[in-house]
């Protein structure tokens, strides 16, 4: 059994209450890793065609890795994945917090969840032993509430615990599972899926430290990450993510009312430095994290927002804010609030509420659809509201809580070419026209549009200032934004392949990548937790071999090339501001080609020779 | 400019007398490396289709690389190339010894020769000055002759000699270039474009040092390899290459009789054991190398054989001996040192005289062509003189100096099936029988039959005992020789890569890879020297860049996926003997495909999207 894993995966059938634990090989570890590499194993094992996302025969799996709990900044992330009750698809989501280095503590690299339970239930794990226990008094319970609960009746308040909260118990196609309260698996719905297995909670406890291969190796390297941060992390440190605010701004990279602009007025009152300066409480980190990005917001009026929620971070300031086109830092922190209390991915909720807003200033909602709420850009106490509405599934809000796309079949009228998604998840806030490299991810990510997925190379190089992973790959100039060549494809395509290795090992991007870790470092990390004679050849192949899983995984959900698509709206330009320039139907179309020769899938689909030299034959054979 | 590098590059024009030093910039460094990447941009730039090999048009160039003259073992190499006489297409062979060190310390990264000279001249290289000097004199002369002669005139015993001999000056189509009287550039037939330019040799003399990014990086990883060599260099240090003679003879793997069998009764007398025991007079390492692994062996009689010239490898011990039905190891000795006096590779010189000994017992060859000599397998005094002849081209010596692809359409009578060569070139000592990943990368090698250009895997893991280097390009198990299914060829076209950037660092597949050195270490070596903060990615990029030039300058010339072919023989078992399979037509042209869509090759031709990767769109644009 390598280092740095338990080797023990715990299996969790809710239909009968029965747990066991599974073990793998060597073999298995080092193909599927973790984190994403075992949802894809997992989902394609076991999930065939057509299960329903919210029936009992999805599955439910929460994957750490081998860097996961690792005492090193970055590595304390695991991933949610389940067939995505939102795109049909892949879904899965990471996230940060304390969790999964609690789980890896507690004896498990994985949980894999079946069936359905006839009552809510929750999970506790403690130093290798789990059992189910009855939920029914937490059900309906916001967040805190629970975690507060859980922790009580189980006298240990070093228990964390991964949670759904009501809007995840009433299935929001994009709930998420929240937890540490402040971080969320976002993405794809993870908490819908979830909720639909009546499990309210999974509660951790370990005292177990993990094997490492060669400890001293590890401590050098995190020393390195606590003393070595470059700029780009210090202004993480001090801003957050929302340290890009005003820079995107400028470049016209900030999405605005429903990506209609890229830049708004008052962009100076959400960045992170307006944040610092006012309603930063606290600044938080991640397990063993020495960047401390995430914040923590107090706000007393006029709405009150409770710090132990956290603050809101880039995606959301921009999703709640700017492309709502509001600038109201306090009313986006309530937003936030209500987001992490009840358990909805921030990005979806906030596009659902612009798509909306855009809907009903051209007459497609109306104030009879609202409730009498003016649901225009710009409205701070009409978002608030919807996202209250959503979350508790309320009048418009039970509409919006499908999607954006489902929301927009249901409204009609054309309400489409508002409705901003790909592959039915709707885009997080990177602009495709100003990202293009990024844009073409999106369209090819197997959860849709998706920034944890794929990552621009060129956002990398500016705010690292560093060629240094980019010429490791072979490329040795910079190549601009909106360059979509073959080689800027091929590059996006290599880079998505570490971004999705991430994802497995599971850590996070912004250390690995922002912080300057880097492709040879972070193998080294991965050569001194377990021993492997790794290289950032084999890690790029774990990457792949993921992606590929994923891909796969689709095309067994009846997915096609046709999938890989792109909102109209980023083929014209914005009306007014600094970006000028929009994505091209030709060069997309070419660039995404391009990506697939480089994946060697032809017509979007895997060859049977790149499945079988990642070893995965058996993901179209079993099928 | 990065370290390890001169960052001088000097061209030699012989017709004009011109010499001129050109400088480029980091990034053509850091692309095209050196050795074989310096070769193919070369060749891609200033040799067009249609150039005569033997005529002025042609260039030969000599590249060391940034590893080249580093004191760690292994990096004692160059490469030396032009189009080659024997295949028509990219021809370049690498050499060890000491004069690639040389060379460097000398100022230089490379020469590129252009023109001809109107009567025999030399080069002679003093740090950062160059010459040409009159070679009238040494016209004819045998290697250790000319090199006594330039060291006295001169006036320094440390020069160093690269050289053709009398076989390059009369252009034996697979004429060497010789260094240090036993290093040799053997393949492709580089020592008779030597010939066909006038020039006789490069004296090199350089007390510059290298100016290296990480000193103590460097002896760090130089003493690792003194000190951690693991058994298969040990034995290469007891018994040279030659150490595989048993094994592989019982294996059904040693060349006998023209490929007709894969072992011989006597396998015992050409042993790298007996060679210790019998004739061996000293073990010679090249520059830096702990290793040892040249020989040195003394003969006085039935032969008399010159201790200076060095001793017989395992290719030359297969090629000269068992091929040729051959176990007497005094006779071989003095074939080795004629083809060493003269110039002549070992391998296709064998080659061709299996292949008369063939064409003699058949009936196609009599005495009458042979001078009365029968040419049988076995008779070792015939294959002596047929040495001799050959290198003089005298007799049918003149006809085999052709190689075997040409000789055979001169005997005619269907003499081609007895010619085994691919793209012209003879193979070497592997039986694609037995190694079949390799018989499938010598049949896409860019030079032809070629070990130095690809190796096979299970060779490697099986010698070395060590699966790291495999496990680090994603492939966790062992794969048999035999097996040519999809993830072995893709592990093959990688693996080859790995073998590419060794020809383009420059440095030795020995030391690197059996003495374990390995992906990782050397990516590591590679900082150190150049302070690049390179990657396995990154280096593995670079040989697939270099193999893409290689093929693209074949493709200019005319070659076409036809020319990836394998002999007929190679699909036929041994008539008897331990090995039991050949190669399958059918899984052959498969893996063959494989190979193809692997690098993205669709039939056999890089797509341009592969080159935009690559950065190298202009070697196809510029055409």
């Amino acid at each position: 059994m390598p280092h740095g894993y338990n080797g023990k995966i715990l299996r969790v059938d809710l239909s009968s209450g029965k747990l066991t634990t599974e073990e793998f090989s060597e073999s298995f570890y080092r193909r599927y890793y973790g984190g994403e590499g075992f949802v894809g194993y997992f989902l394609l094992k076991e999930v065939p065609k057509g299960v329903d996302p919210l029936g009992p025969q999805n599955k439910l799996i929460f994957a750490a890795g081998p860097l996961t709990g690792v005492p090193v900044g970055g590595c304390g992330r695991h991933s949610v994945g389940a067939k995505s009750p939102l795109t049909g698809g892949y879904g899965e989501a990471d996230s940060g917090g304390y969790w999964a280095a609690e789980l890896k503590m507690a004896g498990f690299d994985a949980i894999v969840i079946e069936g359905k339970a006839t009552k809510p239930v929750y999970l506790f794990i403690k130093d290798g032993e789990a059992s189910l226990k009855d939920a029914g008094h937490l059900w309906g319970m916001k967040t805190l509430e629970c975690q507060n609960a859980i922790c009580e009746e189980l006298g240990d308040t070093r228990i964390k615990v991964a949670q759904i909260g009501p809007a995840g118990e009433k299935l929001v196609r994009f709930a998420s599972v929240m937890n540490d309260l402040d971080a969320a698996a976002g993405r794809t719905g993870m908490g819908a899926v979830m909720g639909s297995k009546n499990l309210k909670a999974i509660a951790c406890r370990g005292t177990q430290a993990l094997s490492l291969a060669d400890p001293a190796g590890v401590q050098e390297i995190a020393r390195w990450i606590r003393d070595n941060a470059p700029v780009s992390v210090k202004r993480m440190r001090d801003f957050g993510t929302a340290q890009i605010v005003d820079s995107l701004n400028g470049l016209g990279g900030l999405p605005t009312r429903n990506f209609q602009l890229g830049s708004i007025g008052d962009a100076d009152k959400i960045t992170g430095e307006t944040m610092a300066e006012t309603i930063l409480a606290k600044r938080r980190a991640c397990y063993a994290c020495p960047v401390q990005c995430k914040r923590e917001v107090k706000v007393d009026g006029p709405y009150t927002v409770d710090p132990q929620y956290g603050g809101p971070e880039y995606e959301t300031l921009a999703a709640l804010g700017s492309n709502c086109g509001i600038t109201d830092l306090k009313a986006i922190s309530k937003g936030n609030e209500i987001a992490n209390a009840y358990g909805v991915d921030t990005i979806s909720c906030g596009m659902a509420i612009a798509f909306a807003m855009e809907c009903f200033e051209n007459g497609l909602l109306t104030e009879q659809d609202t409730g009498g709420l003016a649901l225009r850009f710009g409205n701070a106490a009409a978002m608030v509201q919807m996202v209250e509405q959503i979350v508790r599934r309320e009048g418009l809000g039970d509409i919006l809580a499908e999607g954006v796309a489902r929301a927009a079949k249901k409204i009609g009228k054309g309400a489409e070419r508002y409705a901003l998604h790909i592959k039915g998840q709707e885009l997080p806030m990177h602009e495709p026209r100003l990202k293009q490299g990024m844009g073409v991810g999106y369209a090819i990510s197997p959860t849709g549009a998706d920034h944890c997925h794929n990552i621009h190379d060129t956002a990398y190089v500016s705010m690292t200032g560093s060629m240094e992973d980019i010429q490791a790959l072979g490329v040795l100039e910079p190549m601009p934004a909106d360059d979509l060549s073959a080689a800027k494809v091929q590059l996006v395509a290599h880079y998505a392949n570490w971004i999705h290795f991430l994802n497995c090992a599971v850590c996070c991007f912004f250390v690995m990548s922002l912080g300057r870790v880097g492709f040879e470092r972070t193998a080294r990390l991965v050569r001194a937790v377990t021993g492997w004679n790794t290289t950032v050849f084999e890690i790029l192949k774990v990457g792949e071999r993921a992606t590929n899983m994923a891909r796969v995984f689709n095309l067994s959900q009846g997915f096609t090339a046709r999938d890989d698509s792109m909102p109209l709206r980023f083929f014209t330009p914005h009306a007014s501001g600094p970006l000028k320039v929009a994505l091209d139907p030709e060069a997309f179309q070419k660039a995404r080609e391009m990506y697939y020769e480089t994946m060697r899938w032809p017509n979007g689909v895997p060859s049977p020779g790149k499945l079988g030299e990642l070893g995965i034959q058996w993901a179209v054979e079993d099928k």
